[in-house]
């Protein structure tokens, strides 16, 4: 038997994953992002395969991450969140610079970077768990980073269709 | 440049991870385990190649995940996360139980189980990342999950040599 409401048991952050298809850009809300080795420096960070995000990440082999900061709106979250970057420009109102590896840094409301090559890709149902190494990371601000719990529970977010988590 | 510190921006929770080898058992604790796919449903855990527990994953292609409580003291977890069940019986003082698949379930301290059958193994460096397909999965207590941060910033517990996080 699974009760699918278990799995919110899970404790998660709340993120901006972004990269790159030449001069287009693109950056998406996430929550499941976690370091997996300290030598070398390895992040996963899982997207859905129907993310533009994730289209762009297995063409430039790149994505950055960025932890959002606990103080971050609703709507410069729904922003990167509830839509897709596909016909919708999510960078019109949102300044970035582009990072070492060539993907979207964004410091608007983060608390750090990390910029990953992307080093292996495992096709999981629904999702693409991406691994990546670090070539390049960073402390944006010192605030508290927003957690899932306090999304969801404090500044009541919702949850995309076609997050991996329930 | 790589600022090491930076990666503590990640928010993670606070896990044991448990398998089996024949009739031997081990348990440790974790904290980089997410969910990564919906559709089927799969977990994901990361599990320093040194650690038993990695040993007996592999040998059984198995593998439970149960988050711990929010106060849940730290001898427990201390005696979960701090010394290898190579040679020391780490089930001595804590009951369990032999889930659906042959892990072992503790309910003493954690707030739910999920119990997953290994689907792939991803050498990530010094760790494995294990992904898994939930085969049950179910709530053990209504309490507050312990996240990494309050496990070190409130209760002031240490990282054990050989995560995979800084």
């Amino acid at each position: 038997m699974i009760d699918i409401m278990s799995l919110s048991k899970i404790t998660y952050g709340l993120y901006l994953i972004s990269s790159f298809d030449g001069d287009k850009v693109n950056a998406m809300a996430a929550n499941s992002v976690m370091q997996v080795s300290n030598n070398p420096l390895l992040l996963a960070a899982v997207v859905n395969k129907d993310c533009l995000t994730a289209e762009y990440i297995l063409k430039s082999k790149v994505f950055n991450v960025m932890p959002l900061a606990e103080n971050t709106d609703l709507a410069f979250i729904g922003n990167f969140g509830f839509r897709s970057g596909r016909g919708f420009d999510k960078f019109a109102k949102t300044p970035y610079e582009k990072g070492a590896l060539g993907a979207p840094i964004i410091k608007q409301n983060t608390t750090a970077v990390y910029e990953a090559a992307l080093r292996d890709t495992v096709d999981a149902g629904t999702h693409y768990l991406f691994i990546g190494e670090l070539k390049a990371a960073k402390v944006l601000s010192g605030g508290q980073c927003l957690t899932y719990d306090y999304y969801t529970n404090v500044i009541k977010g919702k949850t995309p269709a076609g997050a991996p988590h329930s």
